[in-house]
């Protein structure tokens, strides 16, 4: 990606992605907003430190989670993805179309998506998060989207 | 406000706000974040058919809901501002410092804004929601902030 390109983008993409994990991000967006009435959050800090690509919730607030992995090393540096799975309801990984869908373990959900949209390989099994947790990450959830929009709104100062 | 100045608001400013309210809202919005760790959508449609003009999260849920009146006849035109208690647990009128505080019922509280910041000239009483309605609600936010931060960074097709 290059510099000027990178200028062009919203200020809500931090830059740290890759242009292939953007557009993948992309395509998932568009695809669980219309296909499955999904809202998703980038990059959602989590309270075990991770940070979940996608964070998506339903119209009766079931969790999902989408861990982008743009490449075959991207995928194997990370052993900790298990980690996820106490923060949703269902977990999938996404990939960019010339990723071989064999390398994602077969218990979990998988994403296929380019830049302009997306599709289910897999569905994920539901397995529903402890209900204290997911009342902690929906007041969260209300508080990043607003947080990040004030933020758009009004770079101005935040401290009076 | 100008044809010109309207053009540099940032796209989640709808434009139906007069200026005096706009800057009440901007107020507002630093006076929450900053001195009281709340995080504020602005425009907020709720399940009775009203729009709340800010509403609030504190980081343990509870929900602000604060309406603003940019002028005494904006306040008397509104006769149905008592619908907002069943969607929060605590509710405020804001107005410009040129507007006089006791047009506002002192049963409410009362937040006085510019442009830059605000102050709380008389607090508001804990009104609890009811548990089922504020759980609806949270969910409800979580999904506004992610659908308006998705539609900032992508404002291409949200169909496939």
């Amino acid at each position: 990606m290059t510099q000027d390109s990178l200028q062009n983008l919203p200020p809500i993409v931090d830059g740290r992605q890759s242009e292939t994990a953007l557009k993948v991000q992309r395509g998932c967006m568009r695809f669980l907003r219309a296909q499955h009435d999904i809202t998703c959050f980038a990059e959602v800090p989590l309270a075990n430190g991770r940070r979940a690509d996608l964070l998506g919730v339903t119209p009766k607030g079931e969790i999902w989670i989408v861990e982008i992995k743009s490449s075959l090393e991207d995928f194997r540096v990370d052993q900790k993805w298990p980690e996820y799975h106490e923060f949703c309801d269902r977990f999938f990984f996404a990939k960019p179309p010339e990723l071989a869908a064999e390398i994602f373990p077969e218990s979990e959900g998988l994403i296929v998506a380019d830049g302009h949209g997306a599709d289910m390989i897999r569905p994920s099994g539901l397995d529903k998060m402890a209900p204290a947790r997911r009342k902690t990450l929906m007041i969260k959830l209300a508080r990043l989207g607003a947080d990040r929009i004030h933020s758009l709104m009004d770079p101005g100062p935040s401290a009076l």
